[in-house]
């Protein structure tokens, strides 16, 4: 008999958007656990902390009545993070403006690194093709209303983290 | 508790390669079966029937040593297919090389037909990035060893079409 | 003062498609008269008439309310129609899918054998992303439901035309 | 009676090339009255200030003999530009090179923010496909020629700027 | 001692454009021998015959005053040709608009069909980006004006061509 | 007669790959001389000195064992350079997943800049298709095994580095 399909969704969250979470309620419909896992180790200075992304990533989930989704983090090499918790499947959301080349060199690596692991990608809905934390981030620190591109309690949490940048 | 997970991996297979061969056993790892399915309704002519495509699958498979993979065939829309065969996951192979807006389009216009159908994607070894069914018959057509592309299996069989063209 | 700008949106509308539609719109409100016109030499063959094209067009049109849009069709190099009717404007919607290489080097032949005409692009809305007049009509002929991608009239011509072929 | 169209052209120009005035010239030609205007705020330092953008680009269209164009420079969101301007139309100009993603994107969320405003897109000519601000920065820093890309008025200032730089 | 570098131009040239002339006149300049070899074996039916596409390319490179160059022709896999040959090069023409996917997978199998053949790229001029042969021959066909995209016996021939079609 | 052909690889080696390392032996194979020359003016801080990285490239090249190769470093623009030696060919490989447009932009300036100067292109094996400095120094500092992407005093090098630096 198979085993327990678990499966782990890696990502900056730097806000979770709507398209994070299509990807979300989808691969945990596909698989019997999703892992959704905040990386710490980012280049780029991000605008909420670790504990602030998985804070809100928890509340989201919590509030799709999905029972098989769990939220974590991790730092250091992804692929040394699932072996630790014995995990075989990467989830990688693709848009069709993604950067293929580089999604592909990162399963590439992964596969390289370690190779029993697996990721496979989900097309987010083109609803959602252009919606990027990036854009997310530019639009709200000039004021502009991104209420469509994420749910309230992430866009409050921005508006007040860029109020407290602006004292 | 979640249902076993069947996925659905359509394709012309006209001829298999390793590219696809790779996928096969990657996605059979990762479900509980895989359904191997080619596709009758091709807009060009096919070199090889769909019962010989089948056969050839079939040998494959065989040799693979995995027992969750069933091969068959299918005509009209692959929603359909899948809703009479009650199974709601398709696999798809994306090389570095591939078509991606087709692939999106594809599996966007499956979602809008059958809401609850998925399609995964998973990336082809970039060993096999260059090959493709079509590369392999221009070659074997023109006397070019293709050994590299496909099973010995896959080679004789096209070898001996192309020779019945010929006469 | 500027004189009146008349663009001229050019394409197969084989069948016509929200997507389209959407364009013909958009255009309407920035130009002062919009003329959509019918390709009359296209390759492949078409699946409607250009009688039927027009007309489908035409009631479209007729149904938005808009007054600034004419239908037409032409055949022949699309500078010599654009020269006849004294326009110097060509709309083109682009998808985020659409064929980049190829819209630019029709846009560049045109300026190169006329220069004072202009291609003037529009974005598709990121909705009508994976719409296109050949994904209706494979799907369509295969009897899947294509509603959400063109107006009922043309879904019950298409159907009509499929059902006549099969007979 | 259509009112008066008011296109905006907004962009770092830092600094204006050849790209940016077959653009300017090519738009004004479209559309009643042209606003080019200068974004102020940029992530990365820009080499010349916006006081230095606007002066050369005022000077450049003066030489261009066009009557309809205005230069400008605004700062927060571009809609809320325009939105105070009361302008509905935005142009951007595409190199075959271009971003498209970052365009659909940009383009995307400014209608999202404002849905009367549009977003037209023009070719830019081919002569010009591989010039953009960034590599007119880094060969003229180098000493190289660049006076092939943007006009003298512009080389010049640039020469200046990078002698302070080194002194 | 290395030997001479010989190398080889392969191509349908149906018809020769100022794209493949630029090619020719650089990669004759960078290697001691170039052959301009036209392809017999095409899927398309094409305008010109073997014999024409030979003629005007021996005329053109008459004209180019360069001694270095050679017209052939050749059917079959390519790769053999060059083994025949004994030429262990091959050249490529690069657009910016160009199918890189099937350039790469083209080489790629070159490569594998025979591995101490190479295949080196050079990029064609960006004045000639949009110019194809299937272009020329479109608006040729509907009667415009293709004198800026190849040398007057080209299009003189074409035009003879089109003009004994509609006889 | 022709003169020797004398080629320059530029790069910025940050640390050599296998890709890089199979460009140098094709290219070396290909011309009388290959000059692989670091660039020292690189924007991003490197992990490795200029003599660092010129180092690794002699004892990879000296294990090679081919004679015509040569190890050198430069900066300012790279045209300057190949004219001070009086060279006139440009090396540059291509992946798959390269930045085409830069590379285009960066030849065809170069060509703007001195057109006697060509660039040549060769495609990187499929095999290294995914492999890039960045990479490397990403997988490495976090301590993940990248002995499948350069050769082993490569791999020390760095390894010694991100010590030092954890310090």
């Amino acid at each position: 008999m198979k085993s327990k399909k678990i499966a782990v969704y890696p990502g900056t969250f730097d806000p979770v958007t709507y398209g994070h979470i299509d990807i979300i309620k989808r691969a945990a419909n596909i698989f019997d656990k999703l892992i959704v896992s905040v990386a710490k180790n980012v280049h780029k200075a991000p605008v909420l902390s670790v504990d602030e992304r998985v804070e809100l990533l928890n509340e989201i989930v919590a509030s799709l009545g999905v029972e098989n989704i769990e939220i974590d983090s991790f730092d250091g090499l992804l692929v040394d993070y699932l072996k630790n918790k014995n995990v075989k499947l990467i989830i990688r959301g693709l848009r069709v403006v993604t950067d293929f080349d580089y999604e592909f060199a990162y399963a590439s690596m992964n596969q390289k690194l370690c190779p029993e692991i697996e990721t496979v990608f989900l097309m987010t809905n083109e609803k959602y093709s252009f919606i990027s934390s990036t854009l997310i981030k530019e639009v709200a620190m000039l004021g502009g209303d991104v209420s469509g591109y994420a749910p309230e309690i992430v866009i409050n949490k921005l508006k007040k983290k860029f109020k407290e940048v602006k004292k």
